[in-house]
């Protein structure tokens, strides 16, 4: 057993070196440098000088830096991190950071550095495409949900595998800025002045209170499948020709369609923060958002057709019965649409906003995205069980 | 840490002797005698000779008696049961045996005798009436559904508590034998052949199979609350002032429909027994079956009320979500309706039968009963979503 001590540039560096890793030489003269920008976590790159090789360590924090040492989050969501990415690994090659190493006594994980690809989020501020990425995306939600839910898995082994995930601390905080806070008045919620009136409706409006209290439930009881649990767009690292999905230490066993949904609602954000942004031509903006919506509906048939061919694999029998796939695909797809309008929401009035949406400083301007974020967030929430194919959702998006 | 060993009449008293748990003087002979007639466990019955007290000890075996040494079964099931026991004990006093010492490498625990009291099977078997008894298990169910989910429960508390109940080996008995191959022809069956045809009928039904895979995902997802797992008339001791609900090896965190709706399907089969049992009245007969359907609609209303006034004390503040509590008891409510039907097909078709049933030793006569526990459970399996109260499912028994 390792002791648990807060690293830094120095100590991370003497730490790796007294690992035998086998991703430098022993002779190699490593530099470590912070680059963190969370306040949860150290994560360190460290670069080899006589290669030019480098590598990231990951190390959690007992508390949130930004709240001194009051705020207390527990380590163990270093060793689910590692070991969520070791299961995404397994269950859909080469599209999450490889781990090289993780301490679960130290809180730290060693894997590959992937600092030379964009984030999605930070590609699709400057209104950059990426003609793949919604097939690899769709894959990987597709063979994430089938190789680790009881549809790909021995139930036995789905059972032992997800008591690796008990995430309490982390389920704790969706459940509360994602899921309860943003619906009332809370002192968590961060809201422009300009859209206060906005807001109230929402808290007044008895449907989004009764569907989110369902989709909390759902989220609180419904062990589905190990799901990433912070799938936004900042969390998913893109090029030409590949994704790798990270941050994933708010894995848990939970609905599935919480990922797609969060997913789908960051593109949704990101369609709408251009009603506040005029550096780019009306024409621009509409290719642009169009693109987007081509891509939610590329992103959900790509997941579709890898998820319904693997399907048909599945040893568990009662997958044979005819239309329990369409049950089970009816059943996703409005709990998705229900988890994005949270998401939305959550985005424009809770705790944690969106950059694609806080770049803009005009309040006024701002507040013009955020109501349509708001309008289309509220009609997904209490329209969900009408959503029946992934066009009603990009429909509703161009009509809103 | 102790040596897990098998016991015996003798070395279970040596044992008990080296323990400090108060419950005999230490001068005391104690007797000890193997009284079970499962196969999956020893039951020792062990007399203070002196004081005439007696108490129970139960200790898990490693594999099926009847099958030797080739089925295996975990003894952690019996750390379970003794937990589950703690457990509904705190939720609900002096409903179930008291645990006066348990230890998990023994896989043995020491619990309150309750051989004076009638199992309700036994009670039922023979048109024994106990007008306390809805009362009773309305509470112990509305309670601990309350107190063991994330409506009664700290949302963490809950996720860390229901990792103590990881039972992957008994939930697959449960799976297989319950939810899976009562419904297509499989070796595991055993069906009279005077009703094979009409078991062939609900093979061939595509809504049975639909629904059934629906209600088996239901089971291996739906984190709702620690349930018994095995609530059968069997399970349950009573006498006139008191119930206390035993083996409870089952339990895990589950959907809590599946317990009343367990307890429901037994009430029925015992109701369809008298169908093929000449040796009372039909003023008999009709007078305990009524007793038996007024039952039922006491037992769920006891609980509801129960359930309903604690949820008004919920730290969960979406259960003040206008119309959440009517929501969560109409999807409660469909799957105890549809757990009830798997139940009921389960004990005519697959491999445990109910002695209710299997006391009429004439085939034809007991295919009478067992047509009609069919009919009913297909019905509730493949309606269940119709089902809005109580009287919908004793309407339904009185009819079919």
């Amino acid at each position: 057993m390792e002791i648990y001590n807060i690293m830094d540039e120095k100590l991370i560096v003497d730490y790796i070196k007294s690992l035998d890793i086998g991703i430098f030489q022993e002779s190699s003269k490593l530099i470590a440098k912070e680059i963190g920008d969370g306040n949860l976590n150290y994560v360190f790159r460290i670069k080899d000088e006589d290669t030019k090789k480098s590598f990231i360590a990951k190390q959690a924090l007992p508390y949130l830096k930004i709240a001194g040492e009051g705020w207390k989050l527990p380590l163990d969501r270093n060793r689910i991190e590692a070991e969520a990415m070791k299961e995404q690994d397994r269950a859909c090659c080469n599209m999450v950071p490889k781990v090289y190493y993780s301490s679960k006594d130290k809180a730290l994980f060693i894997a590959e550095d992937l600092g030379h690809m964009d984030t999605l989020r930070n590609a699709y501020m400057k209104m950059k495409t990426y003609p793949n990425f919604p097939k690899f995306i769709g894959e990987f939600l597709g063979k994430n949900l089938y190789y680790t839910s009881d549809i790909g898995l021995e139930a036995r082994d789905k059972k032992n595998k997800s008591q690796l995930f008990n995430n309490p601390e982390l389920c704790d905080i969706t459940e509360r800025l994602v899921l309860t806070d943003p619906y009332r008045e809370s002192e968590s919620n961060d809201i422009n002045p300009e859209i206060i009136d906005n807001v109230k409706e929402i808290w007044k409006d008895e449907k989004v209170l009764l569907e989110t209290a369902k989709l909390k439930n759902i989220f609180m009881t419904k062990h589905e499948a190990l799901i990433h649990g912070d799938l936004h767009t900042g969390s998913i690292f893109i090029d030409e020709n590949a994704i790798k999905v990270f941050d994933s230490e708010f894995a848990f066993y939970g609905p599935y369609g919480y990922d797609i949904g969060l997913l789908f609602a960051n593109f949704i954000l990101n369609y709408v923060s251009w009603e506040g942004i005029y550096i780019y031509s009306e024409e621009q903006v509409n290719d642009f958002r169009e693109y987007l919506l081509k891509s939610i509906e590329e992103i959900w048939n790509s997941f579709e057709k890898t998820f319904s061919g693997l399907w048909g694999k599945s040893c568990e029998i009662t997958t044979k019965s005819k239309g329990y796939y369409d049950c089970y695909m009816k059943s996703l797809f409005s709990e998705t649409i229900g988890f994005c309008g949270c998401e939305i929401i959550r985005r424009v009035v809770g705790m944690a906003h969106v950059p694609d949406l806080d770049r803009i400083s005009n309040l006024k301007d701002k507040a013009k995205a955020e109501r349509r974020a708001l309008n289309i967030g509220q009609k997904l929430i209490t329209k969900r069980e009408d959503f029946l194919v992934i066009e009603d959702l990009t429909t509703l998006i161009e009509i809103l």
